[in-house]
């Protein structure tokens, strides 16, 4: 990822010192341009902004710890996968050194930086952001999104989209999976698959509003109407032997709702157990 | 839904004969031009095409079973919720009688019958269908949708639209609840969340093809991969404090992939576990 990083910074002209603990990695980078540094304090010291991206968040503070004074007056653009926790307490140790800091996420994977296909978040330090908000905007073309001043949000968007993408991932299997029972070609569930995808995705706008109303009328369904589809999903999944955790999930959470009093209201007001252990 | 659906007949001009246990249910319906059968014998000797929709399929078969002998020659087309067996059976029954079956599945809700925004389902005897798609059209204006000879069809879409249904919102809420630990409103994240529901929709074309081409190339990212992600994504819902239940399902499908060899191999493997209890 840390050459994908360099490289998209370097074909958009902007002058770029890369440092990596092993020398090797950066040739190409130096053939298209690039300064090799010969150390990380050297690699900070010969720009306004530094990028770091590196395994986990023990690499980073074993990466600049002992060169903290370094850092001193720049701005530090963290793109290391981090948790909420791990990035504001970041954000503190930034501040105490002087060093205006944004936490960055990528959505996407290496082949996708530089081109329209990335996302990249970035939260914290909204002045550092507008100063070199034109330069991050070589790594994602079409999306640098600004989140907010607290650092944990880079964190909790980029899990709250891979959430999603997981869920939908793992519905459409399951549903390939119940199909293939009868023969189903995957391929031949695919296009009713994305209409399905799309057409709950049309939901989530109406529901969004009802949740920061916290009121849930059910415009479309109740939840105990949902409570019987997700039965015939477990009894279907059962008696033709594919996962039955993913409708066990569903009717738990659905069950819980019920209970809390939410039986009619609507899919919104499940939003209340996902707050919850 | 079943005052829906003859309103939707009468909308279109056939003239339409009802019965209902509650025969007062159908006042509104006869004020429209329909005629109120005295039996439910009646009501299914007036027509060539008799649309059964009751609660489930013991009231199916205390309905029908006493006059099945007046079904024979006719086509009996059943939207009760069913599990593909009961549809299956049911099939066998009416073939037996000399009735030209079809099972139904309705996705959408009553207030969506005779509108484009209901998606009719049909399974079982294709030349039935053929012969009333024309009139089964006044049900579902947009999307009339015949699956194919198995019975069973109908019911295996209709889970597996729900499953994604329920995948895709339950996602949601989860992220939305993430976001919601640092005061990120609903309506906040929804345009990202929509966004991230059709980016994971457009992964479904290609992972199809993996699926039915049982090979499982990781064009984006690995099994291994996504089990990091996962891992954080359960380390940050347990320390926020919001629910657990979904990235735990997330990680034991992924650790069973792991097991079953797909480390390297695309998310499309997954398939695999989901065939499986």
């Amino acid at each position: 990822m840390g050459q994908a990083l360099a490289a998209a910074f370097l074909a958009k002209g902007h002058p770029t010192t890369v440092w990596n603990r092993s020398a090797g990695k950066a040739e190409k980078l130096v053939g298209n341009g690039a300064v090799l540094a010969e150390s990380a304090k050297g690699a900070v010291e010969a720009s306004p902004l530094v990028v770091v991206c590196v395994s986990d968040y023990d690499a980073v503070h074993a990466l600049l710890d002992p060169i903290g004074s370094s850092l001193e007056g720049r701005t530090l653009v963290n793109l290391t996968t981090a948790s909420s926790t791990q990035a504001r307490d970041a954000a503190v140790w930034a501040d105490r050194l002087g060093i205006a800091y944004l936490e960055g996420a990528i959505l996407g994977v290496p082949q996708d930086i530089g081109t329209d296909t990335a996302t990249m978040l970035y939260a914290g330090s909204g002045t550092a952001f507008e100063k070199h908000q034109a330069t991050l905007e070589a790594l994602g073309d079409a999306a640098t999104v600004y989140l907010g001043e607290d650092h944990g949000l880079a964190a909790l968007y980029d899990m709250s989209v891979l959430t999603i993408m997981w869920g939908v991932l793992n519905s459409f299997l399951h549903g390939a999976a119940l199909l293939g029972t009868a023969g189903v070609k995957a391929t031949t569930f695919a296009d009713m698959a994305v209409t399905a995808i799309n057409v709950s995705a049309d939901y989530v706008t109406g529901y969004s509003q009802q949740i920061d109303a916290r009121e849930f009328p059910p415009t479309d369904a109740t939840m105990n109407v949902h409570l019987g589809g997700m039965q015939h999903l477990l009894e279907e999944s059962e008696a033709l032997g594919v996962n039955t955790d993913l409708p066990k999930f569903f009717l738990k959470m659905v069950h819980r709702a019920v209970a809390d009093g939410d039986a009619e209201n609507s899919y919104a007001s499940m939003v209340k157990q996902f707050r919850r252990k």
